[in-house]
This record gives C-alpha cells, sequence and structure tokens, in this order.
C-alpha cells in the first residue's frame, strides 16, 4: 500500500493482494491472544456487554443533525452469484380473504439469511472453532435442530451505541476496494486520521468497502469467491479498542481467506474468540455520502434484531442517526 | 364505568365497555374529519413525513439513564387462541453442511406476521376503506400478489422520534385492562396529567394495557374476539396532536368493534385516513417497569422495519432509550 | 376382547385397552426376532424389495371395478389438537403477475409433513433405534442438516402392490376403534378371515381404525396422547408374512405406548428393524365403503412420493384401484 | 421438416422452428372449435371425466413386464436459469429434539412448483383465457389469495388411466429435439405409427422431447426462452382423441410462442378450452429406455396429487406401470 521509490506504477488504491498468507499455528496463537472468555455475565452477551447505559448517552448525545439513514439491503427474492437461497415474499391476504371493512392486506416472509444477499446480525452461536463457540462452550452440546441454547440472538437484545464508518474507498480516493483486497491494521488506523474518528471501548466499526456500488456499477459476482475485508493482522487493534460490534458491506472477512485451513477467520476470532457479534452485507452507500456531507463518520447506531429463541442472528436493517 | 352512589362496588379500573356504539355514518363522518389525504410527499411514508430532523434531535435529547429497552415479542412458533399462523423456525446448517473451520450454524425463519402473535409494523398498505388505500389511492390497483405499488413498508424506512407510553393499568391502578375495554380520549388525556407527558407532533404513542402481563398470569385467549384498546372517539385528539405512530400492547382497536360494520376502525382511520403506521402486539412489559422506575414515560424511540419492496409491514423489534 | 359367560355386559367392541405392558428387554428381544438387517441391496429400499414385477402384475390383476380410490387427506393449514404444525398455501401469482394470455394462477405450499395431520410416508431414515437406522448404519453418520444419506425416500421410489385393508371396526361391528384400543395379532388373523383376504409376501397392510370418522363425528383430539395402533405383539405376524409397507388412519402404533421406554415401538421395529416403511394418517373412509359394497378388501395399491433426496419421507396422496 | 431435392444438407431430425406463425384471430377460432364447456359434471374434473371405470380396468390390463418406472424430476434447492424458485428443504428434527426411543428425524418441505424446474400437475384453476376459467367460470370470481373455488386440483383426485409414452427422438433419431423445435399433429401421427400406439380416449399423451438428457449433456438453459413442446396446429388432432391429459418432460408449449399475444397457447386451449389437466417437467429418460426395451409404449399411468384445496396443481411423481 506504501509509496514506491523504484519509480515503478504504484499500486491502485482499491489493492487487490489478500495477503499476507497465515499459518494455522499462527492464526491459534491470535486466536488466544484475542480471546475473552470467562469475562462476561451473561457470556452469550458477549462484546455487547461493553456498551454500558453511560455509553449509550454518549452515543445519543453524537446526534447533530438528525438524520436516520438506514443500513440494511432490500428484501431479495431473486437468485443470483451472491444469491443462492432468495427471500420469499407472499401476500397471504389481497383483501379477499377477511371480510371488510376495512379489507386487510398481508404477507408471509420467509428467509435463510445468512450468506451473502440479506442484512443480518450473527449472534455468538453462529460460528465454533475446533468444536467450541464463544466462552468455550461445546457446540455440539449447545446446538440443535431446535436452535442454540447458547449464543442466541435472542441473548443478545438491542444494540444502541456509537457507530464508526471506516469508509475506505472515501480514504483511498478510489470507488471500491476490489473483491479480494485485504485490509490491515494500518488501514484502519490511516481511516480513523482520514476521517477524523477514534474506535474506542463499545464502539461500532462499520466497513466500507464500496461493494454495493461495484455491484450495482460493474455487476453481480460471487462473493464467497472474492470480497474484500479485514485480514487477521487486523484484528488485535479491534481487540485492544475493545469494539462491541463489526460489521459493513461484506462479511468482514476478506475472501480467499489468507489463513490456511480456516475459511472465515475474521468470524472465528470475532465471534468464537472476542464475543463480538458481526453484522454483513450492510448497504453503506447512502451513510456514505451523508458521512461525507457532514463531516461525521461517528453517530447513534441502533441495531435491532427480532428476538429469536435459538436464533443464531436475525435480519436486521440498522439505523445510523447523525 | 361511572360512580355508584347506591352503595354497590364500583366496577373494576380495568372496566370491559367497548362502547359506546358508533353508526357507519358516523363513523364515515369522523373518516373525513382526521383525513390527511393530500398532504405529503412521498405519500406513502403518510405521517412519519412529520418527523423532521429537528424532531429526531429532541428525541435524542430525551435519552437520561441510557436504558435500551426492546418493545417486541419473543418468535413464536408454538400455535395458540392468539398464534393461528405460527411463526417457523428451522436450523439450515448444524455445523454439518459447510466444511470446518469454523463450522457454521444457520436458520431459517418464515412468518405471516400480520395477526396477534408477531410484534410487527402496520405499513399503509395494509388496510384499505371503501376501496381506498391512504391518499385516495385504489387498493386494487395498487396491490396484487407482487405486493403494494403504494404504501410499501420500504416506503418508510426508519422511525427515531419521541416515544410516549401511555401506561394505562399504572394510571387506573390495576394490573391490566380487562379485554373489550375501550379507551377513550379522556383516557388519554388523563394518562398524560397523571404520567408527566405531552402528545406532540411527530410522536409515538403506545399504549399499554397490560394484556402480555394478563397473558402470562392468567393464560391466553383470542384476541380478536376480545382486546382493549382504543374506541374511535379516541382517535380525533391523536389527529389533533399530530402523531406519526400509534402502538400497543394489542392492535390498537378494541374488539369487538364498537361501529357497524367496521371491524377494525382505529386501522382504517389511522393507516388509511390518517397515514399513520401501527406498531402491533408490543411487549410492554419491561418499558413499563422502567419508565416507573425512572418517571420518564417519555423517551428516544426506534423502529427498524425490513426494507421489503411490496411488503405491507414488518415483523420489527422496536427499541426505547430512556 | 372375547365374550364373558358370567354375564357381566361385554366390552365394547372397539376397546379400549393398550396393553398388556411389556419390558424394554421383551422388546429388544422381539426387535432383534423381526430383524432383516443385511438382507437386501439396496438396503435403504427394505421391504420394498420383496415386491418384485411378478408382485406387480398380479396387484393389477385384482383390479375388478375399475374404482380409483385417494386415501390422503386434504391438506390442512388450521392449528389444532393433531396439527401442532399446519400446513402452509399461499397463492404466489393471481394472475397479476405474469402478463397474460394466458394469465396464470399460481400457488406457494409447505409442510413440516411428519407428526398426525399430513398423510405421508415414513421413509427408512425417519427412525433410528439405540443409534442405529435400518440395516445397522449409525444415524449420527448418515442424518445431518442436508438431509439423510441412507434411507431417504428418493431411495425408495414409487411403490405398486397389492393392498390389503383391514378394516377393523368392519370386522368388529363398531363405528371406529377407541383412542388407544391395541390391535393384537389375533385381531389381524379375525380380520383376514372376516374379510377374507390373506395378507402376502410384499403385501402393503392398511390398519383402518376409523380414526377420520370418529374425528368427523366426536370432534378432534390428540392422537399423540391416545390413538389406536399396533401392539407390538401383532408385529411378528407381519413380519412372518413379509409384507413391504405397513399404513392406516394412525400412525400404526398404539398410544400410549405398552413398552417401557419406548414411545413408538411399532415404528422401531417396522422402519430399523424390518425395513418397512410406514404410511401415516391415511383416510380410509372411502375406501371402507367401496370395499364393503364390493367385498373386496385386496387391491391394486400405488404410492407415489416426492423424490426428495435426503428426505425423511414425503406427503402423498396414495391410491387404491379396486 | 420435409426432404430436399435441392441436394441441400437436410435440416436435423431435431429440428428447431417453431413456426408457422398464427394470428390471434385463428387462434380464438381454434379455442372455440377446441372448447368442450357445459359438457362435465363436475366441470371441474374437466377431461378427467373421459377416465370411466371401463378405462381404468384396460389400463391395468396394459401390464406386462410389472415395472413400475417414476417419472418425476428430483427436488430441486439450487437455484438456476431453469429454476429461479428454487424448492426448500430442511431438516426440522435430527433425533434431538424429540426424546428417543426411537429417535426421529423429520423434514420441512416448501415449493413454489410452477414453472420449470418441478414435475407438477395443472390443475384447471392455473390458467385463464380472457378472464375465464374452463367452463367459462370468471377467473375474478373464483380465484382469491385463499386458492381457487372452482378447478383445484382437490377436485381432480388421481388419475389412473392409460398412458402413451411419444418418444419423439427415439422416432426422429436424434438424441434430444433441440429447444425452440415445434411438435405438430403430423408429428404425433408419425410417432403413434412408428411405435405402434394409438391415443384414445381418456388417455394420458405424454410427449418426450429429450430435454432432460440435453440439460444432462449440453447444460443447463432457460426453457422459458426456447422449449421444445407441441405447436397449438397438433392440439385439434389431441382433441379429436379425447385425452384426459397432456404431459411431457417440457410444459407442452412451444417456446418462443407462435401464437401472436399468447405466450402459452397449449395451455390455453388445453386447461381452458378442453379442460385437460397439463403434467409439466417430467423426467422420461428411465421411461424412454423401458419402453424401447420393451416395445410397448402403452402402459398403466398413475398420477396422484395432493389433495389441496383451492391448489391450482401439485407436485407429483406419477408412475408408469408397463
Amino acid at each position: 500500500m506504501t509509496g514506491d521509490r523504484s519509480g515503478a506504477p504504484a499500486p491502485p488504491p482499491g489493492g487487490t493482494g489478500n495477503g499476507p498468507a497465515v499459518s494455522r499455528q499462527e492464526f491459534d496463537a491470535l486466536f488466544d491472544r484475542v480471546r475473552t472468555w470467562g469475562r462476561w455475565t451473561p457470556a452469550d452477551r458477549g462484546a455487547w456487554n461493553r456498551v454500558t447505559p453511560e455509553h449509550v448517552r454518549r452515543a445519543t448525545a453524537l446526534v447533530r443533525s438528525g438524520t436516520a439513514v438506514p443500513l440494511g439491503r432490500a428484501w431479495n427474492t431473486t437468485p443470483g452469484p451472491d444469491n443462492s437461497r432468495p427471500a420469499l415474499h407472499y401476500m397471504s391476504d389481497l383483501g379477499d380473504l377477511e371480510p371488510p371493512e376495512p379489507a386487510t392486506h398481508k404477507d408471509f416472509i420467509a428467509v435463510d439469511y445468512h450468506g451473502k444477499a440479506v442484512s443480518h446480525l450473527d449472534a455468538l452461536s453462529h460460528a465454533a472453532y475446533r468444536g467450541q463457540l464463544y466462552d468455550g462452550r461445546a457446540a455440539r452440546e449447545c446446538i440443535d435442530a431446535g436452535g442454540a441454547r447458547f449464543g442466541a440472538v435472542s441473548a443478545l437484545g438491542p444494540l444502541v451505541t456509537k457507530g464508526v464508518l471506516l469508509d475506505l474507498p472515501a480514504v483511498l480516493g478510489c470507488d471500491w476496494l476490489e473483491p479480494g483486497r485485504a485490509v490491515h491494521a494500518e488501514d484502519l488506523v490511516s481511516a480513523e486520521r482520514a476521517l477524523g474518528v477514534t474506535i474506542g471501548e463499545g464502539d461500532a466499526v462499520l466497513l466500507r468497502s464500496g461493494s454495493v456500488r461495484r455491484r450495482r456499477e460493474v455487476g453481480v459476482w460471487d462473493p464467497g469467491t472474492a470480497s474484500a475485508g479485514c485480514h487477521v493482522d487486523a484484528v488485535p487493534l479491534l481487540a485492544e479498542r475493545g469494539i462491541a460490534l463489526l460489521g459493513g458491506d461484506g462479511d468482514s472477512d476478506v475472501r480467499p481467506s489468507p489463513v490456511d485451513g480456516v475459511h472465515s477467520p475474521v468470524h472465528a476470532l470475532a465471534l468464537v474468540a472476542m464475543g463480538v457479534p458481526l453484522l454483513d452485507n450492510l448497504d453503506l452507500e447512502a451513510l456514505s455520502v451523508a458521512a461525507a456531507e457532514t463531516g461525521r463518520y461517528a453517530f447513534l447506531l441502533v441495531v435491532a434484531p427480532l428476538d429469536i429463541p435459538g436464533g443464531t442472528g436475525s435480519p436486521v436493517d440498522p439505523v445510523a442517526v447523525l
């Protein structure tokens, strides 16, 4: 990413490398380093325990313009390379089933929301590493066909905290990060400096790669094959800062994974080691515009998952209030 | 409802009457009186257009303790008298479908959310009166099997505003309103006075009848047959105040309906005449406790519906921040 | 069941006893006695391997009147004591989505079909006893969130064979068997004699208890608590005869179970020990009438499950041709 | 299709033309010509009323080898050009929800079965032409969000009749008909002659184009854009013969449609004018092999739709018995 004294053309700011490669041993050391097991009660609220009422008050005090920006993508019922399990939407009453007056119109929705198409929250039960969920719980004992008995989304409740938008294309002066471009700790630090924000304890970090804009302008691709996202070397910084939530317009992991034998290493570190829920597949385009206009990259963020007992997450449409 | 000089015991404060009866002609006059058609652009955001950035700022400034209280009920997959179309929740991956590491757990959810069991937002397309949606649009031209082209939930976006809890059992000194008990304008005014709040323009009014507590303590019943809620005579007051949202732990309508030939008159008035979305089937028990403890019945409210194009509403789990 | 010389009133012919009680040790001995593991290739077609082309030919030769009788119940979207997971049926196109001509009407169906409400076929993967599926396969290795790799309904294909209706109320001279009434080997033998049929190798045995008639006339109850069905002492006879399929208007098990610690002992014996698929929750009322009219209790039976890879069964609407 | 005296190479036998073009006026005349409205009671069993018990007896008498061949495709949960609304299949119990013994494994299935991916039966309510269903019923009065009150699949019941396989690639000496190739009356007559069968009253005609083989060997395509199927000029022959059912490995219509302004003209003629249900998207490969081996292209066919009240059809897995 740095300049080049040799005179050779600089790589494009949106970059493409997903490296450096990380061995399984290095990854496991990293996992142990950022682990927060045993720290909180209730354990399955994980890092959301960091968000104290004092933190909520300070987050609401960030509001200046009073603009509320939704961060969720539209419900997508059309299959595609990034939507292998399309959501369903059927009308269950067109005003012709129940007697009027009034006539009522109703609908049925269904979704297998994990994946790359639906804006959703990953609860701590979504991932296990070496057979263990967050806090060292045995996945096999906690999860069955009825759902998760530990780490369910119902254990999280709503999150009201300070959100920080790290708008990387804005910082790097490009339209979007190319799929496969890793985001490193130094990118996060540069972004903080350039955007005038500081990631602090209990904050929600939202990473914009510009993937939604790229999809609209270039066309759809399979983000499971290539997507911009965090390299694991960015995670210790996030751990030190004590974040409560990590999210973005991808699923936080750079793909292909740079870690040998671990397809979603940031998921493993955030959800399993650190107890940090993830917010996947947001649409941060409107927020990017609003933040640029106001010059404010820190704001009040509200995430309100559905209260699904046993659920491993929830579709959500988070709200940023600037 | 009135006192009794004869010495006979006074009726319980939670009452039971759903009257007075209202003729269809009287109802239609009321409909015309509170109608706001033609007032806003976009029309299908209806009364949410009242919530300006200034209003958002003032709402966030209400936060004192920093306590965030979820207002949604748990996802309910069990049929019952109040749940004739139970929600679905299936695990789609138990860590055995995609290769580890990490193992991932996933689920599928489905719901026909209108009814009496799911906390949900009614968008303006949910109801039509005399063939018309809000703003006078012909329901037949706006709604088909693909959903609503006018008044969809996707036209609403998120709501961030001042919420006002009218905790009627707290005011009346009872555990809950009996099913079938109508709430009148004078009840709302008494509640404002007793709780130290004022319903203003752009506010979200949440009516607590105590039905969730009653369900827990007495057992389940069919709220389609009998439920506490607003009599239509309470609506002009809400219209004058210029509310943005009406919600509660029922569906806002007293049942049986006091209006001849109109099964859900408050739905017709709020959604169709006034453009006021409704928030049905909340769980306001925790909010009631928190409000009583702090003595604050006005707070920051955030409602974040899923962005379902064509949807007539959305399951939601609104958040009150005190 | 037999008469009484003492002059005391005879018990009603529909009886009610689910006994005699059977110990777990006796049950395990019975399991070993009727076990057919290792006998067939492919193993997961189980007893359907008994139905040879010769058998098919003889079954089609049974047809006399040419009357085709459906044996399935109607799709039931209404919750009830016997329908805790109601089926779904939504219109996905009302002629308003795709451009005419012609206009097309479409629908979406969904069902969690095991249980007491849906006529369905149990494939061999539906049940495991002591951790093992039919043929001794370890359930844990064969079944995961993606479905069954052994014993799936797709391994069965269609069944065309001789069906035998054992119409017990017709034999006993009652309207129906009372819920909880066990059917014993001697009941089967009496029925064969009275109805002029013989259960032979490769046959499908359909037991009518009259439960559908009882439901219609008396009202609905929870068949999980009490239902007429086979006592395990009827199973050795069925094993000796070499049946291919066992079905009925219940789920073949008498409930409450007479076997200590085994809630569905006939399921365990048929599916796991004998490799005999089960046909649950049929409606045999029309077949009962047609059989009585013609005096023919043996007929051509066709069961055509959906070809669901990994499925543990399928909703079906079997056809009897008399 | 005909020879060429000029010496130019003959067109491939699988052909490609969808013509000749047909005007809307010609189509409407054809519609009136083949119309059977008012002929049957119950009307919405349509041409299935032609299948008398005598016909059933003769069909069962066709069985020679006793081979039962399933004609349905596998449940397809993967999106693709021919599968825009993939079916769902989730395990609802992995032996971990209900207490053993036995352990039980259960699943949930869902499907919007009309389209190009699911083997299914079209009931008469599936299509309307000029606002009318079969028998002249007004579609608008018969069909609403609750389903079809006329022409539902539940009105059909099972079909047991003589099936006739018109294996066109076998007749033409090619592997498959190219997508877009129209099948004409003379193709049907040639096929009858070549295969030694005669289409008679009450028969089910199954047209094999070889599309399933082509999909396997060449790859998937969108059959909505191009598929082999009947030209409307083949329909009068089928009408004269008095068939009960028309089906195939496509959806019976050649696409693109040769009829101006009518996208599915064979659907309109069969379902709406003639009352002939359709059987779409079969897999006739195994039947083709079995028929070639035995030289028998007429057989016993059983179609057993699910009994869905109000349903416009049903997924099915029909069975041919040779």
